[in-house]
């Protein structure tokens, strides 16, 4: 079977890895020459609607994405041509943080205080209806911090508008969570539906640093979360693996934003998992069964933006696993990650105490975070 | 880093899966333009001695095989112009069936009776000498069972000498075994040297089809194969992966023969130990500390010979990771394989017996044979 995956970015890049053993072969489209799923696959370089690539796309079994904001008019000319999971109306909600709210709120999914700011008088009536702090969030486009600005108090009304207005913003009440956290699960084409234990995650600048597998959460949090995921998934008639954010607060979960694709905060289940999201977001879209999403272990991820450290010393310690994306170093990039699976807690807190050292001494503290 | 594999086949296949993530990537050379290995780096083909690809190989980091027969001349050439490991010496007694079996015997370590047969009169006197039964053998380029003939009387002897006559051949007494089994080990360039887990393994006409994690292997007989293993990594100053196989006898473990690179009775690895066999070969090749060969859980493997199942049907049992080589079929040739791998051996009983049923009964009654 032959898969075609809009973007071949690191995620494109996991997905052949973990598909090349189940017999599947791949096909990329990425505007970048250099995308980084390239190497295991066959990479057709052109903007997301080009015509050359969309039907090397479309002459394969099946279309999946690693990138949400493929535009909707691409999806949907795809899904006339080949079978294309998740469905691309999973992807609205991705794709605008003001559609996404509203379908979480219709859901029942509880969601920080929104409103639409289309302009800079609906700005100071959302403040007024809000309060402060809140965030000022770009509706389309932001990512991993990006198009955000949190808003202490009026005087930072007026940079935050210059820098993010005349777009469509959305403003929201502020969090004040005791930790953040994130359920990945996958649903098949027949509807059955496996979720993944929970992930603990730590953001750093917007940015996910670290994450780890929830060993022993809270059975009222993991309920909630899969109560959420799964109104969520049945309700998009989704195929694949899907991963809802959600900050914990003493009242519970509230939702934070969806991705229609697997996510960082699950690249442990590599390890750390019977099987993957990658291979199980594959499983789903080809029409697989699907595979065991039980945990193996104990496990925690590290991000690595930027640079990528020395792996030798990381490698001397039991069960760490390296992630080498094969991408150009550039500030902040993904360019990697790592992961430390062990069967016991305790060899999992000798780990860490192993990689803690080996960190730059912010890094380092947000291991705390993790509450391991 | 850049690493040059000497063979394109599915070994080569399975380093680079494991390799990518690691931040390494591959050119290989082999004779075949399908060479599976292919999709996975640049491939270059040619003969064992073409210029051009050896030239790039060269050019690499690191220099390992996927196959023990490269001729001696090409891997000295190689050995002058970058760092090749295993060290070449390694593949003169795994490409010469006399070389090894004295080899083990110099190193104290139990094989069979042996003797070297040049010519008809050599049959006669080795066949007095050791008795029926007994194995003629080539001593070159025998593999998977192919260029032997088993002798039970002196009926089998002519039919045998019209097969095999003409050429270097050995006699072996026939080792009346219980089980047979294997160890992998894995030694670095500083003389560190890391076991596995013994496997079980069990042939069908000459040809591995089953091999399991041995989760209670009796000391004696992991001291026993340690100590070998250990003794032939050392003499040889090896670095890589190299697994000893062994007939296990009421007088403890008889040596057979070993293969100078990853084998297939530690495929099981991939997903049953914390760092599989492949990524332990490179990690030894290219001078990164070694990883944990500690067993993750218990598993079976299974090899697909000349064609590949429907893979949906296995893919339904928990914990069972499927490995398609992406080779054209062929009879008998090793298509893929599959290991299931489970936390507890209970679960390991339960997943086998889902398995049965999807095999053809001779394969199926093979099972009972691993005594899991």
């Amino acid at each position: 079977m032959r898969v075609g995956i809009l973007g071949g970015g690191q995620l494109a890049r996991m997905m052949a890895e973990a598909g090349g053993p189940m017999g599947l072969t791949f096909e990329f489209l990425d505007p970048s020459a250099t995308a980084c799923a390239g190497a295991l696959g066959a990479l057709h370089v052109g903007a997301w609607d080009d015509p050359d690539g969309l039907d090397h796309l479309a002459a394969c079994d099946r279309v999946t994405c690693d990138f949400e904001n493929v535009p909707a008019a691409v999806l949907a000319d795809l899904a006339g041509r080949t079978r294309v999971y998740p469905p691309p109306a999973a992807f609205a909600g991705a794709q605008d943080r003001l559609v996404e709210k509203r379908l979480l709120e219709q859901l029942g999914i509880p969601i920080a205080p929104v409103a639409a700011v289309d302009g800079r008088p609906d700005l100071l009536a959302a403040v007024e209806q809000i309060g402060y702090p809140c965030v000022l969030k770009t509706r389309r486009l932001g990512y991993d911090g990006k198009g955000q600005a949190v808003l202490y108090s009026h005087e930072d009304l007026e940079p935050a508008w210059q820098t993010l207005g005349g777009q469509e913003l959305i403003l929201e009440g502020w969090i004040d969570f005791r930790h953040e956290c994130a359920l990945t699960a996958v649903r098949s084409g027949a509807g059955e539906i496996r979720y993944y234990p929970l992930s603990r995650t730590v953001h750093q600048r917007g940015v996910l640093r670290l994450a780890a597998s929830m060993h022993q959460p809270p059975p009222a949090l993991r309920q909630q979360a899969e109560v959420a995921v799964g109104a969520l998934l049945d309700h998009l008639e989704y195929v694949g693996c899907l991963t809802l954010e959600f900050f914990a607060t003493e009242d519970g979960l509230i939702a934070n934003e969806y991705a229609p694709r697997p996510h960082n905060s699950a690249h442990w289940t590599i390890e750390g998992a019977v099987c993957s999201q990658f291979e199980n977001h594959l499983r789903a879209v080809c029409g697989l069964p699907l595979g065991s999403t039980r945990r193996r272990g104990h496990s925690v991820m590290l991000n690595w933006l930027g640079e990528l450290p020395d792996a030798a010393a990381f490698l001397r310690i039991p069960g760490l696993a390296w992630h080498d994306y094969h991408k150009q170093p550039r500030p902040g990039r993904k360019l990697g990650h790592a992961t430390l699976t062990t069967d016991t807690l305790a060899e999992l807190h000798a780990g860490v105490e192993s990689v803690r050292p080996l960190l730059d001494p912010e890094t380092a503290s947000l291991l705390d975070r993790l509450a391991l």
